[in-house]
Order: C-alpha cells, then structure tokens, then sequence
C-alpha cells in the first residue's frame, strides 16, 4: 500500500476536473495511514494564523509538523534542513513515502521537516474537519498562498529555536506539494536555497498549455505499447454511451464489469474506467509497485496484453474488464467491483479545485482514446456556485505565482530550482520541461512517471533513475556549497 | 504646496513610531488635494476583491486609478507600461508630485498608470472612509500585501482590456510607495520588468539595521553644518524635559515658542520640535522648495545660520524658535503655532504600525542630539492593543518579504530594481544602499534627500541629480530593451 500514495496525490484532481459528475473517487481510501510507518520521527504542533494575510479576527489552528534530527551536524555547522511541502493529505503518509529524503539525510546531514498542509491529516482548523469543512466560509482560507505562508512562518520559529538562522533550507515536493515547493522557492527565496518539485504541473492553468495535453498524454501510453489496445479502449469509451441510454444495456454493463451494485448511469463506468487509465499513466512504473493492491512493472504493458491476448472473437468489452482487472484486481482477490468507493464524501482538494486550482482539461477524440469533452469555464463556476457557493478564481494563480511566458518572467528572477518530470507521467503536460536558465533545470526522464524519483531506492532502480537522483543529489549540494561559500562557512560537507 | 508633498509619505511613521504618545501631526494637512493639477489623466475605477488570500465573504471595493495613454505607442509595439504604486494618501496627490515619470515618458512611449493604495483617497471599501476605519475587522484588509495583489490583478485586467499582455511593465515608487515598487518586483517578477524604488526603507525592520539609525541621520543632518547648531538643539531638548515640570515652565515655553494655546506637556513641544528637524533632513534639498510653507535650498544650513548667529546673549530656547521658524514659518505669515494639526486624527498609516509596518527606532545620545528613548516591542504591543485591538507582527514583514541576509538571499533571485537614496535622508539608513548584483542596483547620491528623483526636473537640479537621473533612465531602458531581446520584439526604442 505503501508504494503508490504519493503519486495518488493528483489523481484527485484528475478525477474532479474530468469526470465533474462524480466525486472523487480515491482520496477516501487512499487517505488513511500506511499500516506501517517505516521512519522514525518526533510529531510537534505548531500554532498557526488562520489568515496571514489579514488583521480579521479569524483565529488560529493548530499545524501538525514530524521533524527528525537525527542526523542533523546541528546549526553551529550549518546543518542544511530539508522542508518537505506537505500536499493535500495525511502528513504521515507523505513521509513515509519520500524515501529520497530519508535516503539522502545522513550525507548531507540534515534535519527533516515535514508539515503538514492546512485542513488536511490533523491540521484542522476549527477543532475538527467536520467543523472546518461546514461551509464556503470555515473553508476560506484553505489556499495555497496560506498554506505557504504556514511553512514560511514555521520555518522560521523552528530556525530561531535551534539558533539555526544560518542554515540553509532546501524544498521538497512531489505532485501539488511540488507545486507549492516551487512557487515558495519563488516567492519566499530568502528563506531557502532551493527547491526540488518533482511532477509539478505548475504551468496546468489557464491557457499556457493546451487542455488536451493530460488526455494525449495519458493515451500515448497505450499507444506506444498496442495501436490495437488504443483502439479497443476508444471504441469501448463509444459503446458506453449508446448502452447507456435503455436500461437492458446498463444491467448488461453492470453484469460484464462485475459491478457489486445496479449501475445509474454509464457514465459512472466510463469514469471508473477513465480514471484507471490515468492513474495507471500516472504509475507507470518499470518495476512493480505494491500500493492499495499491487500493479506490475510496466503495467500498461501488461493491460495491453490481457486487451490483445484475449481469445478472438472476445467482445470488446470483456476485453477492456479483462484489461482494467490489471489495475483494479490484479491480486485478484475482488469478487465484485463498487464504482463509488470514497467514503467521505467532499474533499478538501475538491474545494481547491473549485477556488484556485483551476486546471482546464479537454479531450480532443481526434488526438487521444477518450471521447471530446471541452472544459467549459461557465460549467465549472455553476458546478462549484452549487457545490459551495464560490465562483472560481480562473486567472488567480497566473497572477500570484506566474507561468506565461515562464521562460523570459522567470530567467532572471528566479533560482535554484529542479523541475523534474517523467514524461510517461501524464502531469508532466503541464510542468516544465526545459531549463529555464543555469540554476532553473528540468530533469526529464523519457520513461518516468509520477515521481519516481522522490521515493525510497531500490534494487529495482533503472539506471536512468539512479542517474537521476544522483543529478539531483548534485544539484542540491552545488546549492548548499554556494550559499556556504557565500555566507563564508568553514563547514564543508 | 506641491512640491513637499511626497517626502511626507514617511514622516508619518516617523511621527508615530518616535512620538508613540502623540497623534500623527502631519497627514491631515498635507493629505489635502494640491490645489492645481499638473498633469492630464483620466480617473478610473476598477472592482477588487477586499481579500485576495481566502474566499472569505468579505465582498470588494472600488479602486480608484488615473491613466495617461497619450505617449504610449500602443500594444504591437509594446509601448511600456509605467506604473507609480500609490503610497498611504490620495493617488492625484502622488500623480501630481511624480514629475519624473510624466518627463520621461514621451521618450519611452509609455502609458503612464497610477493605481490609488487601498484605505487611502477615494479607494475606501465599505463606501467610506468613516465605515472603512470603524474598527480592526473593517481595517485588517489594509496590508502591504494585499495592496500589492491589487496591483497585480489591475495590471493583469488592464494588459487584457488592451492587449497588451507583451508589453513590458516598470514600476515606480518612493518611499512607502517605493516599498511597494521592490516588494512586487520581487514578489511578483511575472508581471514586471523592473522597479525603481526610491527612498525606499525596506531593512528599517527587526533587527536588520540598528534601530538608532533614523536619528543618527537626522542628527548628523545637523552636526555637519554646525557642532554648536547640534548642540544648541541637544541641549534644548534637555531642558525641556525638567521645565516641563511644573507649570510655571510649561507658561514659559508656550511664550517663548508662539503657541496659540496651552502647551499641556513639555513632551508635546519636543515631539513638534523633534518632528521639524526629522523633516527638515528628509527635505534638506539643494534648491529652495515650496511646500506647505516655503523652505530655502539647503534648509538646515539655514536653520543653524539663524541658530548660530543669534545675538551674544540669546537664550537657548530662543536661539531654537528662531532655527525652527525657518521650518514652520519661513515665510513668516504665522503669527502662534497649533502643536496639533492633524484634524482627522487617527490615519491610515497609525493602522499599519500597528500591525506589519513595525519599524524599531530608538534614540542614542551618545550618537544623537535626541533625547534617550528606546524602541520596546511590549509599549508597543500595549499601544496597539489599546488602539485597536491589534498585536503587531514584528516578524511578519521579514518572513515575506525578506531583507535578513539580503545581500545573499536577494543576490540570485531577484533583479533589476534600482535602489535609490540621498544619504543625508534619514530613511537611507533603512534602505538598500550596496549592489546586490549586476541587476540588483543601488543609486547613491551624497547630497540627495528623500526621493528628489522622481520629481520633475527643474532649472536648478544640481548636476548629481540631473546625472541620477540619466543612470535611472538608462537602467529602465537596459530592463525594457532586454525583455524585448528576449521576446524578439522587433519595436526598437
């Protein structure tokens, strides 16, 4: 289980940008702790402003922060600190799966920090999430500016306790943490050296990709493995529709999925269907990974394989429950499949996403296996106006941390930052993909997915991982070497 | 009138921070429209959200802007876009009082905007001024920050409204406005160019510059005129203090100093003696000025002559009404003094101190001609609290926006602004006055004030200012030709 909750942390978003009619479908299940935590950490509270941006009398909470110092050299030494940028979820989780941070402590000998991202895990504002989620005004300040402004603060109470003012602090993040990891880089440079953000899909606002970029993306993986597996999905997606509209062909659809439950609409299963072939882009790992259940290495590989395998003169559609099985039962112990399976209704990402976080996605049949679906600014706002009463902020987060023409605005204000992305990885349509300047780099690995490289090492590393994090290994110790020079430390790593 | 207009933006902090038992004595005169308006613009009004950072119901307000399109080139060949960031007062009266950008810009074709600060002018949320500054819930959406986020959402709507997405802009400030103009350049990179920030005291916070700086400048403002001007006003503001102890004292110096009133206590006479010579430092300009009342060129020069040639015999509190009179009464029209004259009482700015702008300030005798008197955080705290229910955050401008360190923390993530200050204004020692780097550029001037550049030019700009200027203008277009380098802009100045 553990395995796969990282990159699990932008399927949501996926899953409400697309398929609008349906709740999320993932974070429910994905959300709770991993049984086992692997790393050892001391867990802290901090007393946060609600509001940092306001005198409003809107009160405090209490953010939840897991810290290790075991192999920090210690502040006389400029001990660097490492900041993870908690994402939208259970701080505990987060850092039980960046291996690549506890990896890489003990030789630069640093401090681990990780807090968590306001109204997610424990960090709830107004004494519990019930509470904090009541409506569109207890959720207010849940915004990414704030949820910076969090780790700014913290950072520097924590540097003032240890009389760490000196060190320096390096940013991490993967997925939406990424996001925040690079846009802090940005906009509170003077409190860091650097940051990696590792498949942050900064530049998924607005108009500066295209919208079908995420569902291109996620169909080139199918493509590049079988034309005939790409073929076969499209014409399923199709089916549907027209089964959908009697109700002989949803009990028919119910009964070749081996749904648990009546089907309302085929729209419920063209979604359950499409959110596995993201998330499975998503993960599209060369070796097997062991999350909620376990996937093989390279598994679209093998969905396209049971699709083609099939006996001829299989269906269309038993070959696509053949091919989904690999994702939603490749252990194989389910016996009948719950379309729904997000216990908890609303999510906090949901409320982002219908806010600040507006990432526009279409499909465009002609480029990609999903049938045309354009995103429609007027459909979003009724959506989230019904939802919460908020009207989305389209052009907020272009205006408050940039990304149109990101190559000039960026080049000479700008520092230290590691973009990296795997291009299997359908985020990486929307993150940086090419260096920006010397100290702005991409790192971007041909058979990458969703941040592989944050993850704990193993024996089943490719090369070109290893190389990867060795890459960013070396980048981050060139921008603590530079600041101890700067700052003329004797310390040398 | 006009001419003193901007170096007052700050002797208001000044005001508040050294003479915390006193009202501001000086916005309420001068924040009254000039009586002639130089220059043509149209006035706008724009609709912006009261809060940026939460979705909290906290509805919008009407920004005023003024506008100047009838240099400007147009949007095909990217014409520049200039823009003053509005200081605490009403924007006509900055607009009016910027010389520097309505000179230059027919050379750079540029359109001139001047959006008005929130809480200040005609830009009141809740319809007026009256409801605006009720209490600390209608008060605390006036921060730096969110003045900012205005800015940049105006200038986003506005680069729309003429497509004019490509063409670059340049801000301008001095003083709090100057504040404004480097914080967004570093804040908000995206959207701009470059920054002149003039007179702009952005390390006058925590600890970064030694709290006695302020008036060690202003004594000094002093003290290289005349050792005995120095001491005849370090003396007087000593025996103040014990005359002020009875009654018969305070009948004194009510007689000997003109008022038209009572003077209730000696610390009332010192802050408006005080008061006059922070002033007269900031507007120690070359050339004679006519603001309010008129000052000659070089005021202090003058201000010590009247102390120091005095008739053998003359008391020193008379030699002192003499000095200061060339300050308050130059023009000689005055016949008794009003200590307090700020008919609005509390202001705008009063609210700032007390919540981010905390600008520690304390007086060393061994350094200064003032009195002892110490910043302290908890008087502070005390004040504010009894003001308006507020805590100021000491820390809070540091954490976002930097200034610890920023010879390194700035040196590789920001650029192109342009830092400058006259050292014999008591602000410079608050203010950036080294490189940072290539593009991060400090403007000294030995004999300059409180932002004489951004003036209009004038017969008698001595060569120092004239040669200022030129470096400011060269630098704007160096910042302007590189981004139209970099966009391959074929619009050649």
């Amino acid at each position: 289980m553990e395995i796969f909750t990282l990159p699990l942390t932008l399927i949501l978003i996926l899953c409400i940008i697309t398929f609008t009619q349906s709740a999320p479908m993932f974070l429910g299940k994905y959300a709770k702790k991993p049984n086992k935590l692997s790393y050892k950490y001391e867990t802290k509270h901090f007393t946060q402003r609600l509001d940092h941006f306001s005198f409003h009398d809107s009160g405090s909470f209490s953010q939840r922060f897991l810290i290790n110092t075991n192999n920090w050299v210690g502040a006389k030494r400029k001990g660097p600190i490492f900041m993870y940028c908690g994402n939208e979820g259970d701080i505990e989780w987060f850092a039980s799966n960046s291996g690549f941070l506890w990896d890489i402590a003990p030789r630069f000998g640093a401090m681990l920090l990780f807090p968590e991202h306001r109204y997610y895990g424990e960090s709830m504002p107004y004494g519990s999430k019930e509470e904090a989620y009541k409506d569109k005004n207890t959720l207010s300040y849940l915004t990414a500016e704030q949820a910076i402004a969090d780790y700014s603060v913290l950072l520097r109470e924590l540097k003032r306790n240890f009389s760490a003012e000196g060190c320096p602090v390096v940013l991490f993040g993967g997925s939406y943490g990424g996001m925040l990891a690079a846009w802090m880089r940005l906009k509170y440079p003077h409190l860091t050296v650097g940051a990696l953000a590792s498949s942050a899909p900064i530049l998924q606002f607005e108009d500066i990709v295209p919208p079908e970029t995420f569902y291109n993306i996620v169909s080139n993986n199918f493509r590049r493995e079988s034309t005939s597996c790409f073929n076969t999905i499209k014409e399923s997606l199709d089916m549907l529709q027209s089964m959908g509209e009697n109700a002989d062909g949803l009990k028919q659809l119910a009964k070749t999925f081996h749904l648990c439950g009546e089907l309302k609409t085929a729209q419920d299963l063209s979604d359950w269907l499409s959110s596995a072939y993201s998330y499975l882009a998503m993960v599209n790992y060369p070796y097997p990974s062991d999350f909620l259940m376990s996937l093989p290495g390279h598994p679209i590989r093998e969905v396209c394989r049971r699709m083609d395998s099939a006996a001829d003169g299989t269906s269309v559609l038993d070959r696509i429950f053949n091919g989904v099985s690999v994702y939603y039962n490749y252990s194989g112990g389910v016996d009948c499949f719950e379309l729904d399976d997000d216990p908890h209704g609303m999510s906090g990402w949901q409320w982002q996403a219908c806010t600040e976080m507006v990432m526009p996605m279409s499909s465009d049949p002609d480029q990609s296996m999903f049938p045309t679906f354009n995103f429609n600014h007027t459909y979003e706002q009724d959506r989230c106006m019904s939802l919460y009463g908020v009207k989305p902020r389209g052009s907020w987060i272009t205006t408050e941390f940039g990304g149109h023409d990101f190559k000039t605005t960026w080049k000479n204000s700008g520092s230290n930052i590691i973009f990296a992305n795997g291009l299997l990885d359908p985020w990486s349509g929307g993150s940086v993909l090419q260096n920006v300047s010397e100290s702005l780099v991409a790192l971007v690995t041909e058979e990458g997915a969703h941040h592989l490289d944050l993850r704990a090492s193993t024996p089943n590393d490719p090369d070109w991982l290893v190389q990867q994090r060795t890459s960013e290994i070396r980048l981050i110790k060139g921008w603590i070497d530079d600041y101890n020079q700067e700052t003329s430390s004797a310390f040398v790593m």
